[in-house]
């Protein structure tokens, strides 16, 4: 049976001295061991400064000092985000010994938490569409999912407890749906980017995967806030999600007494209309269920899903963050896609080729449509999150990374998101939600994440499986 | 003969189209194809990148689109300094592939203002002292100094009209007055380091070379000024330095009529004592023949060299320097000297193990002397130039860089230095003098250079050799 090591469990372990960092490392080396040569999860692994670290930090926990719930936990780093003295391979050839200079911002702050970096986990190339080597650890004939391919895949195997990755399109949503693990793309601008190979940096989300939603606050904890370096950061206070996840599950399991009959105890929002022909039915009917298992699961006590009307201008998001998204990847590497063509593999040239060819005109009116759809989404739903698929499928074969179509929309948006693995397919794929949420309030998201983890747990709803590998 | 080609021929003959940058830029490869195996000026030489920039900037020039006096100028770039998508080598054997994701600013400055960049230039590893592979062009068995050893020996050698070097200690100056180019290592904070290698960043300097003063000027003025990423810059305003030198030097040759006996044309300052027995005899009597050049060629119409009492704490200068080097290098540096002890060198080692004993009161008393002491020195000497020798010894033997006993103070205090090239040792080799002058007035001390320069230049005491290659 394979119920990976939290990171909320590990820390607990670590700060009882239980287990040491060392020992907790030497778990996640004897995994990598085992999986990676049929998952190809990293791209470089750094064992003997991983060795070092954990070696550091269990030394410090002797003498007395504890850094936190990272304290000596091992994270995987996608490789298009800097880490000192490690190459940054972005999924390019000729940079596949490009070692940085320095960490990037999200990376230091990690290391501050006292997190041990692990290595770099596999990217496609330049974080855009074209297949990667990495494979689905739940079937290795099927698609991890990408951009963050490795990050997801190395936490499904538990070769690491978390990992950073990104998201412009469904870069980390998608691959950690496909994986069966947790998510969070933030709001834009809460983890600075500084440090990390930009795709489009209007829509450039450094995001989290882990085994929990509390796991994914943790982190979350560490790495939000503003930074100096860069102003697209949001200057908004980082809010306590750890203390909002413990309120608002502390009660589950306990306060039947105080539910009235036909009150509901919490209330999510599902669109009227977002099940188009693109959803597989197997999404379709899990979501169903899950939107089912809310309302009728005692621990729920009666959780009501209520559909809400969105915008009509919601039906252009998808083809507007295309080209957002075309037109800044052709500004970030158009010069040298015409320098370097065979270090480009087809999709990301494709989606370069086509940015050149947005005016100047349609592109300032599609992201200006970020910002009025924005607000008038929020105003729809805001503060109830709105519950919708993580995927249009379970994973596909591996000849495409699959598609963004359900997580586009809150990259254009910059809205932030959870993403539950909460179900399986018919032949045994990993099946996720997304719970949106409004700008900067990821402590509301991450608590109303956490109590639907907490109550399909409780329900015993939530069944880990063995990893076929 | 050799006569190299300066910048400011150069333009004259691109402006009116004379030359393309083109074929000013098949030039310059002409030359290297001569003396770069000899010679190993270039970590990284970016032939067809440099002919498709050269071929841009012909194409504006036929559009009427002039950028000014670096447009289609072939510029070569210190190997710790970032060019986009080439690598930064560093001296490093780890990061020889490392390719930079930007340009370093200065660089990105030099390439709005039409430079052609041709390439990444040898640097000793770090930036230290370790001898490199580079050779001195005036004679193979000698060093060319470092630790911009590749600019200044390429620079020598017409394979690039100007260069992007650094200073800390003497890293720009003495490789440029082994080599018999001219040098410029401003004011520190007049140019952003963003993108370029630390060492010490409060010694770290960003240094220009070229062939005559007049070019430092043009590579200045493009190059200087408020970096917004980079706090440590100086917000100082840039002065016009090339209205400085036209005025200057407009009137030598022709004004001999408003000179009057018994006055001045000009004063500089030598330290009453600076001539220890350190210096090498030929340098000592190429500096007294420079101070008596200035005073009896009719040019000069009876400039004054008068001696100044610096104060007792310069002493101290040479001994501070080092302490504050060697514990800004360990910062910079420790961590991954421990974790890669293969890749250093034994003179980088050395500092950072050096810099490890250095106690934080020790470093803050060292830091401090350069405040106070650069406050009296300019109170000292202000505003008339310092004249100093550039080097303690022609270039010596390849198993060292040479010594920047000379160099080092002016890089503790952070002042101006324009090294000028006026002389030859008894066996061919070039000799040079230091002016230093005043803060953020870089006119006035390139117009005092310029105007040294130019009285050699009339008095025909200017002699270029040869290049023995």
């Amino acid at each position: 049976m394979h119920e990976p090591m939290t990171i909320t469990a590990a820390a607990d372990l670590i700060r009882r001295e239980a287990i040491s960092p060392t020992q907790l490392l030497n778990q996640c080396l004897g995994r990598i061991d085992r999986y990676e040569e049929r998952v190809r999860a990293w791209a470089y692994l750094d064992r003997e400064g991983a060795l070092e670290q954990a070696d550091r930090l269990t030394k410090e926990l002797a003498a007395g000092q504890y850094r936190g719930p990272l304290h000596g936990i091992p994270i995987g780093v996608k490789d298009i985000i800097d880490v000192f003295d490690l190459p940054t391979g972005c999924g390019s050839k000729l940079w596949a010994n490009s070692y940085a200079r320095r960490d990037a911002a999200c990376v230091a702050r990690l290391r501050a938490a006292g997190a041990v970096i692990l290595g770099k986990t596999v990217t496609t190339a330049y974080a855009y569409l074209d297949p990667p080597p990495t494979r689905n650890p739940w079937n290795l004939d099927r698609t991890p999912g990408g951009s963050s391919s490795g990050s997801a895949a190395a936490v499904a195997c538990g070769m690491c407890l978390g990992a950073l990755a990104t998201q412009t399109g469904g870069s980390t949503v998608r691959p950690a749906s496909y994986c069966g693990v947790f998510s969070l793309k933030p709001t834009h601008g809460r983890i600075s980017t500084e440090g990390v190979l930009p795709l489009a940096p209007s829509l450039d989300h450094v995001g989290l995967m882990a085994n929990s939603v509390r796991d994914l606050a943790v982190l979350f904890q560490a790495v939000a806030g503003y930074d100096p370096d860069r102003l697209m950061t949001s200057g908004a206070a980082v809010p306590d999600c750890l203390l909002a996840i413990d309120r608002e599950v502390e009660a589950l399991g306990r306060d039947y007494s105080r539910h009235r009959d036909g009150e509901y105890s919490r209330r999510f929002l599902r669109p009227a209309e977002l099940y188009p022909d693109a959803l597989h039915p197997e999404v379709v009917k899990f979501v169903e269920g899950v939107e089912y298992d809310l309302k009728t699961f005692p621990h729920a006590m009666n959780a009501a899903v209520k559909p809400v009307v969105l915008p009509p201008e919601f039906a252009q998001v998808h083809r507007r963050h295309l080209q957002v998204m075309a037109v800044e990847a052709a500004e970030t590497h158009a010069d040298r896609v015409r320098r370097r063509p065979d270090d480009y593999p087809p999709k990301i040239r494709e989606l370069i080729a086509d940015g050149l060819l947005v005016s100047r005109d349609e592109y300032r009116t599609a992201s200006s449509l970020s910002h009025t759809l924005g607000y008038d989404l929020r105003m729809a739903f805001w503060p109830e999150p709105l519950l919708v698929p993580a995927t249009t499928s379970p994973a596909p074969t591996p000849e495409t990374t699959g598609d963004p179509w359900c997580n586009s929309p809150w990259s254009f948006l910059g809205l932030p998101v959870v993403s539950l693995p909460l179900g399986w397919s018919s032949d045994g794929l990993p099946l996720a939600i997304q719970l949106v949420g409004g700008d900067d309030r990821e402590d509301y998201l991450l608590a109303r994440a956490a109590w639907v983890e907490e109550v399909y747990r409780l329900s015993n709803a939530l069944k880990p499986r063995p990893l076929p590998l």
